[in-house]
């Protein structure tokens, strides 16, 4: 469903810089009182002009950060991002959007770039204005390289326990590309969008409109398929720059390179959204729903989602508890069509349930194949040719402990 | 909301049984393996025949219970409701619908009646075939009585950790009346319907076209309010007998009383779901959450629905964490109409936020202020004059523990 992986290869200790171009660098401003991570306020800029997409939340309520950057992302270029972590700057009425605006005026003096190529990207606590002082004070100490895209990943951190970065490289045409990315989760994370920054970087050169569209695509077969929690966050944010350092004649939808492009997009986005779920608030273990058989595509994405996101299944994972009735349970009330009569169900690879009805299996050995890492639940549900995947956690104790006392 | 209660009195110990004409009994068949009330099969009887009406789960996959008394229901008549704990029915193939058309036969049989007026719901573990030998042998043992209803509210439960019963008296014309029920929760909670069995009972006489829509209408605003963990049930199931023993001229929807029996009737379906919803899985609180000036009422419902289903509200709400914040987030992506300059919310009656922005609040007063057994977030929209309620509870760390070993 991610496209053919062969002609792409993954670069060791990927990350965000990869892509030739591209510097960042990350301080602790000392906006973050959590974690033990404490850089907190990062750039990524593009040595050249850049083309730009984004995909940003659907919540009504959304940070000024993110109105900034959704405004400026529309024209189709930009060159920077300022990312924070610690505050949303979110729910504070006018002052987030006189802040956002600021943020961004100060990196683009220090970057010597226009503040419209700037843009800006916030997460933490909402309802608190940022502390002003602390990022004018912090921005002129991040020291910007082209290894920098590790640290721009701890940056962007919250609850997440480790930082996810990735990069690949492949081929247009003759030229070798490269497209790298850093992600962030781990709370309020459900499709429209996974609550998630996300920048993504490659020197391939591509058209915007198109780099719009293929981004569109993957994070709707991605990032749009993993929930954690079922809340979508006021702060979603998720850009892509594109400087043609590479040199390959501007990709649009038209090239014959097009769907190569979108492939490894997809790639790198699946394996981001792999680790965002992964990752979860309180995770112990990866849960990925496939559905195969759905009478479309549309039909296996929402089932594999609402499984996926269903706190009986993700509570029933985290006791490996084979309780597979709410697996089907869940799809039931999934809005996906069914026929009960010609459902199956696999749990890592073990037939549990074929024609709707269950087959007999030893409880035990069923227990013992779920307690892995990752939990693969495959429903085929016999009506047509729609496939997809979802990805999510399991639900703990740990969850509940940590969101009890989120700001207190 | 749910109409004026001054003509309403509540039956002190008031059950599905205190409405004239109605018998109930309950044993310990040995379905329920769990929980440390062990009654687990019983059965609701009118004396008289009744009109009937059921609203049940929209889940795809459904128990055959359900499926059979949806089918009997639609003829507006039935005296009888067997009720069975510990075993849902649900995706066992074409073994379900033969338990069930055998389990009302066999009780059909024992009251005297045919069996197309007995009804039947199921609750429990799904995928596992009714133990037909301990139904054929506990229903003999189950002694009706007009104290019974409090017997049968036992043997529905299953994770709940009280029965939920109540009743109320009130007037049409000069007839006295009695409206009662019985229901219970509390996993797999969630609107459409809220994962629950509810039996309600009325010595009333009600035409059942009437009786269909007054019963949708309430349970549009009370259980279909109720959301726990987002799972709805394959079981859900809500009964309403009306036996008019009570001697009043048939009720329709053109009777002087119909609204007082619609605002008993709202009124009974909103004490029992508020029951539920403060009976949930490991809860510690109920959460109400009441929306005022909304665009219109079923936008209200929304939001109320989706801020008290979310993840990170329940579990805030568990810590007294006013992060009013999470609040905000999910009004946001409920779907319905807000504008963020208008909003209000308060906490227990203290105002924490106004015109879209926080007002500076002492957080230790606040803390102090939800440490209460119901916290209510009430949500001013400023747009119209939609109302609704919704209620749910605190997620904790119990609900996980009992849903990762449910079955094993």
């Amino acid at each position: 469903m991610n496209g053919a992986i062969e002609a792409i290869e993954w670069v060791p200790e990927g990350t965000v810089t990869s892509p030739a171009g591209f510097l960042a660098g990350a301080t602790y401003a000392g906006l973050k009182t959590y974690g033990q991570n404490k850089l907190d306020l990062g750039v990524l800029v593009s040595e050249r002009p850049s083309s730009v997409a984004g995909v940003f939340t659907t919540n009504v309520i959304r940070s000024a950060s993110v109105v900034l950057s959704q405004l400026r992302v529309a024209s189709g270029s930009a060159r920077a991002v300022v990312v924070n972590s610690g505050c949303a700057n979110a729910c504070v009425g006018d002052q987030g959007m006189k802040d956002a605006v600021e943020t961004t005026a100060l990196a683009a003096i220090q970057l010597g770039l226009p503040s419209r190529e700037v843009l800006f990207c916030s997460t933490g606590i909402i309802g608190v204005e940022l502390p002003m002082a602390l990022i004018r004070g912090g921005l002129p100490k991040v020291q910007l390289s082209s290894g920098g895209g590790h640290g721009l990943a701890r940056a962007m951190m919250t609850t997440d326990t480790h930082p996810k970065e990735v990069a690949v490289t492949f081929y247009l045409g003759d030229k070798k590309v490269t497209l790298g990315g850093v992600c962030k989760g781990s709370g309020m994370i459900h499709p429209n969008m996974a609550t998630m920054l996300c920048l993504l970087a490659t020197d391939a050169a591509v058209d915007p409109q198109f780099l719009q569209r293929a981004l569109k695509t993957s994070v709707d077969l991605s990032f749009n398929q993993v929930t954690v929690d079922g809340d979508t966050s006021t702060n979603d944010s998720l850009i892509l720059l594109a400087n043609g350092v590479a040199g390959n004649p501007p990709l649009t939808a038209d090239s014959p390179d097009a769907d190569t492009f979108q492939i490894a997009l997809n790639n790198v986005c699946v394996f981001l959204a792999r680790e965002l779920a992964g990752d979860g608030e309180g995770a112990t273990k990866l849960i990925t729903v496939m559905v195969e058989g759905a009478a479309s595509v549309l039909d296996a994405r929402l089932a594999a989602r609402v499984v996926a996101g269903s706190a009986l299944v993700r509570t029933a994972v985290h006791g490996n508890d084979p309780n597979w009735g709410r697996v089907l349970a869940a799809l039931g009330r999934s809005g996906a069509q069914v026929e009960e009569r010609k459902v199956a169900l696999f749990v890592n690879q073990i037939c549990i349930m074929e024609g709707g009805a269950p087959i007999p299996f030893f409880k035990e050995a069923v227990v013992a194949a779920m307690n892995t890492p990752e939990v693969v639940f495959r429903l085929s549900l016999g009506l047509g040719d729609g496939e997809a995947s979802a990805w999510s956690c399991d639900l703990t104790e740990e969850y509940v402990t940590i969101n009890s006392a989120y700001t207190t």
